[in-house]
């Protein structure tokens, strides 16, 4: 049995996502997602609601287990026994930084691969930060997030 | 008759933007630039000045109006009766954010289109930023600049 | 009245050559397909098939014309009277070619403006190679270039 | 049992292509290198030597196994019962194209993934047609091709 | 006799800078590294604690002097008597960057050449901001930086 | 005394070639231009012309040696007693393909360092390719390459 590790900071998880969640399923038979705190990014959600989101949003679509984290993803993925670390490729920039993270955490744990997948063409321009940013300027998201996500990001809207 | 926008912070207008105005007004009949407020990202200059240096660098140049604007994007294109937004691409670090940019609002309103302008290759290197750090520093952006905003530039660096 | 002007080679022409051809007339008022004779890259279709198709492909759908073309490309543009080149942007390594010759046609003809249209993420993996490619191996290509180039495709595949 | 198909040309097989054989191997159960006929490459070494070199290479360091094949890609690795195409990914460039047929390769199998690695740093720059170039020109490539291949390269040099 | 002139934060100096240090001594008389003092980047250590550890690492390698400094660039190569100004290429986004400000150093001062080299494969992924990172969730950095650097990281760590 | 070699086919040289051999003429004491045979790339001069034309261009503008070569790249370099291998990078593909070669010839050859300049912007868009297609279609490259060049490529195309 293999398990793999997607870790992100998912504030909050897109369809995006979600779309690599499945992707990584076929793959291996077990998949963690893993939330990190994202302390110094101050995160518009708690790191509860997140990983509160992405458990309602994964429900019933395979093995997969939400955890919070916090220190050095690799010592995260050995605690967790997963072989690789699954990351999402959707363009130039995104490749090289994840390429340098990727050789860091090699050098860090050699044993443990990255694995980079392809999310639908349909996602290419989506993350987390658009989504949050056309939501604050008054515009629709439906179809970007799952619903329990765009009802807090609208409620979130009223708040301001 | 056929109306384009051009959006942008212009903190403040360079002789890169002026070119990709001037670019503009040959494919459309009525430009206009429509000025962010930019309230995060701490603006040098007040959204009425960086209105005020574009409205006297195109005295005289065309059919062009400049307006602040918040909000979405969209929604402002979409008041104006425009038919497209007018981007500048310099290089492929841009072209990433830009098609970002472009696939969202495609998605939000699917009947505006992004067209992108090619500025000269004198003004390559050319941005807001560069230009404000160089004049910070004590250097010389003659020539980058209108004259106004030289002159504006060198006030702050004065009083600082 | 501004006239563009969209050139290639297009052996064959794709379904994301035509999606940028609707978006050009929503810009213009007029569009010329401009189809490069193209001797030395040895086309499988010749110059008549492939305007043909083009012909047949845009039929109804605004002020189009196909014409074919030899020689120097802002030659054309000037003696069409238009004030565009239209090009589609894909991906990086597209963006480079592309600016390359941008600039060397901007240095021929200044007066000439190359504008930068960005096709549905649908198509972006597809050009004319990779369709010819994925026929001529047996695969299926329904659903990306119009249904008479699909045929001839077929066609030519069976004559191999 | 998850069964991953690494295609390619191999001509000829680098230790970088090695190092991402064992790299697969930690993810999946099986792997089957696929090794292109490649006719209108005109490659250096035939179908035949090409899958030798592997064959001898790949000995005891796990299950895999090494076919030649021919026609559409996703017709072998269906043939094959993997779920995964193995892609390295070592720069921009290579990132673009990869891309584009991994999104062809999708629409054409959806239930197929395309799954990238990062070959080791040592190997960045290494691809069998720098190889084929430095041999022939003259030079050493000990350390970055098996033995045997190392040794078939001389022999051709000697006989050119 | 010519020199050269090294500049960066060195927030704090790597491997990597020290390999470059050293491949720039091969090209040129003298090497000036200047360490720009940062102050809107917050560095993490000090002008001086940076200016230190650079001090102490190049001891013996070459005719090396370290320098801080604040204002323009092109006014401290200047006013070193240098003829070129050294950048190590890593990505492709640093390129871009780069090439940014070393067309701006032209402009600012044409008779200074910014010379890229290129770091050992070894350290591409490597820069301070990974460094700190990798050290400060627990990470160990040995043979990425200088031993006394790793030492004044690591007190860092502790007293968080 | 240093010593550098600035490699190419220069089918013909350019005025961004040439741009760039001044550039290391202010880095170095003395300047070997390599003309490579490029036997397999069918140059539309051969490589007495090719030669022919860059001493003619550089004449009078410092201690720059022309010569033919043949073989590896690092044997040339080390024959001459040259420290660096001289580079002009213009854009992003430029980069990742100079980096490999450059990589490679690290390691056929550690002591010798490549040295990458920026051209003018100017040039940026100029090759020996663009150019013989612009004359060959017949427009005018006047200002990008030295008047025997320009003169050359017309009776070129007369000839054809």
């Amino acid at each position: 049995m293999r398990t793999a590790l997607y870790p992100g900071t998912f504030d909050p998880i897109t369809n995006g996502h979600l779309d690599l969640v499945k992707r990584a399923l076929r793959l291996f038979d077990r998949l963690i997602v893993a939330v990190g705190t994202a302390r110094d990014k101050a995160p518009l959600f708690t790191i509860d609601e997140r990983v509160e989101f992405i458990r309602a949003a994964v429900r019933g679509i395979g093995d997969v287990e939400v955890i919070p984290f916090e220190g050095l993803l690799v010592d995260v993925v050995r605690g967790a026994g997963a072989v690789a670390i699954i990351r999402g490729l959707r363009e130039v920039s995104d490749f090289e930084y994840e390429f340098q993270m990727a050789l860091m955490n090699r050098r860090l744990a050699s044993e443990i691969e990255t694995v980079f997948l392809m999310p639908s063409e349909r996602y290419t321009y989506l993350d987390s930060t658009i989504v949050k940013e056309v939501v604050m300027l008054g515009g629709d998201v439906e179809g970007l997030v799952p619903e329990p996500v765009q009802e807090a990001l609208l409620t979130k809207r009223r708040n301001r």
